[in-house]
């Protein structure tokens, strides 16, 4: 997609462009480090479409767009720490090369720095894109922790894990495009608009994420196949299937679920409920009704429908991530 | 002295008032925890103090206020956690009770929360006190970083000393008093004199911490007699010592500093150079120069003197600690 070709070199350029120069150097280079080392890019893209929507200055969206993907980059090395991966996008991440400390560090710091990031906005846009930020910040934290509790948690339920999932992925995205609305000075109807757009694609592309994980062509996919299914992940799959499954079929799941084994019998056992529960066509309606709901809300913004186009083009591309 | 009580219990009650009541529990109590456990809680108690001097609605500095004791005690939990520390305030710490990773996330939150607490302030006023805030973060990051480094650097400076115990503990209190004010809409000048205020007197205070180290009463310090001797700290005594020292006490220090041990013949021996080299007078002075450059800034400040005094008295009360 051409436009999106565009925006991430625009992205890209202003990272170049914004490196942090300041000391002690063993603060900062961990956030150059990781900021570098690129990503999709996405939710700065989504600052920057939702600024272009509403007729704003690219110009001033530029430096918050950063401050998103420098947020989401602290977000990664904290939770990497969490998680204990020794890598991440390929490279060691941050608590594997300097150790835990300047892990939590330079992250806090990034964090910090991503609030400087909107300091060049008047003061009323300044408050609104601030606290936008900072509420978006704390469900991220909150669906975190719910994640985490899903581990030891045995009653987790359909609701629950829209909403976990809403916290930790739909919201960054939803308030990606709202910021962009907002410095845009787009209205308060169109700016909840788009954010509701973000949430629901949000959603749908974390529940597409469950998806591909277990019916997923392994090679585009490039994860481990099923890799949840090894992890006792609670994915949307996993509580669709245990909803839907006979007395007996809930006690075989829950006999899986209960320990972590590399067997490949627990992988062919469970992908059999999943399959006999029909999970699989569930999962791909509920990323279709989620997209319908994205797109209307898209609808209601009273813009010519060609300057939406690129909006839909994103959420086919996120959406359709397999073919 | 009685003006403190009073701003402690306003400062109490917000704090009960404001106690989180958000979900996910895991995430939010242990933030109720560590708010709940106290320490002498000056720097909100600074920024009430600050708006009562330049004439401002305490109602309104309240919630700031809290804001800079949040962000204070989320700099506590994870300082706990990079410094290993199993107590603080005699209580078991978050990590100890609940992991590493609810410190870490908790923590995060906190800041987070902290940020919310300007919110009610119109957008002027909150950019106001939101670029000190976030600033301020920052510094405390660097300083932080600082002061990890000095473990292992061995060219440590007087200057470098000096700029780290600002970043780490200077600037928050000069912060907390400068927020004080502008919520009271002080002058441009009258908030950068309070600022300065502050500033000096953190750095008396924290000298006065490495003098008391040594020689101090331990009985009315409360921690164990020169425990920075023992850890190799590079305070001030041991900076100035090194600085006076003859090359051959310099070569002492060095042996003793260059190496961990309980071994009572190296406080001995480190202190009889501290003392040879006069670091005692010489700290003492530091802290009062740094105090009179302190009172300097109030000085400055066109308020009648009387309005002033509880600052002063803030000052005795911070530096004279012994006494």
């Amino acid at each position: 997609m051409e436009f999106l070709d565009r925006y991430q070199q625009i992205v890209a350029d202003a990272i170049t462009k914004y490196t942090f120069k300041d000391k002690p150097t063993e603060l900062y280079d961990p956030m150059n480090y990781i900021i570098s080392h690129g990503g999709k890019r996405l939710r700065p893209i989504m600052v920057l479409m939702a600024c272009d929507l509403f007729g704003g200055d690219l110009k001033e969206a530029i430096k918050p767009a950063l401050a998103i993907e420098f947020f989401h980059n602290f977000t990664l090395i904290h939770d990497d720490i969490m998680d204990e991966a020794p890598l991440r996008r390929n490279k060691p991440t941050i608590h594997t090369l300097h150790g835990i400390n300047v892990g939590i560090l330079s992250g806090d710091g990034l964090m910090l720095k991503a609030y400087k990031f909107f300091e060049d906005l008047e003061p009323e846009v300044f408050k609104a894109c601030v606290r936008i930020f900072t509420h978006t910040g704390l469900l991220l934290c909150e669906g975190q922790q719910y994640d985490i509790n899903f581990e030891t948690q045995t009653d987790v339920t359909f609701d629950d894990y829209i909403r976990m999932i809403t916290y930790k992925t739909g919201v960054l995205s939803a308030s990606s495009f709202e910021i962009g609305a907002l410095i845009a000075k787009a209205n308060f109807k169109d700016a909840k608009a788009i954010f509701n757009f973000g949430k629901h694609i949000g959603i749908a592309f974390q529940i597409m994420d469950d998806y591909l994980d277990v019916f997923g062509d392994q090679a585009q996919f490039g994860k481990k196949h099923a890799g949840d299914i090894y992890e006792n992940k609670k994915t949307v799959l996993y509580l669709m299937a245990r909803e839907h499954a006979t007395e007996e079929e809930r006690k075989e799941l829950d006999y899986w679920y209960s320990k972590k084994t590399d067997n490949i019998d627990k992988v062919y056992n469970v992908e059999k409920i999943f399959r006999r529960t029909k999970v699989d066509e569930k999962a791909l309606r509920l990323i279709e009704k989620h997209n319908e709901i994205g797109q209307s809300y898209l609808k209601k913004i009273a813009i010519p429908e060609d300057k939406k186009k690129p909006f839909a083009e994103l959420a086919n591309y996120l959406l359709r991530r397999e073919s």
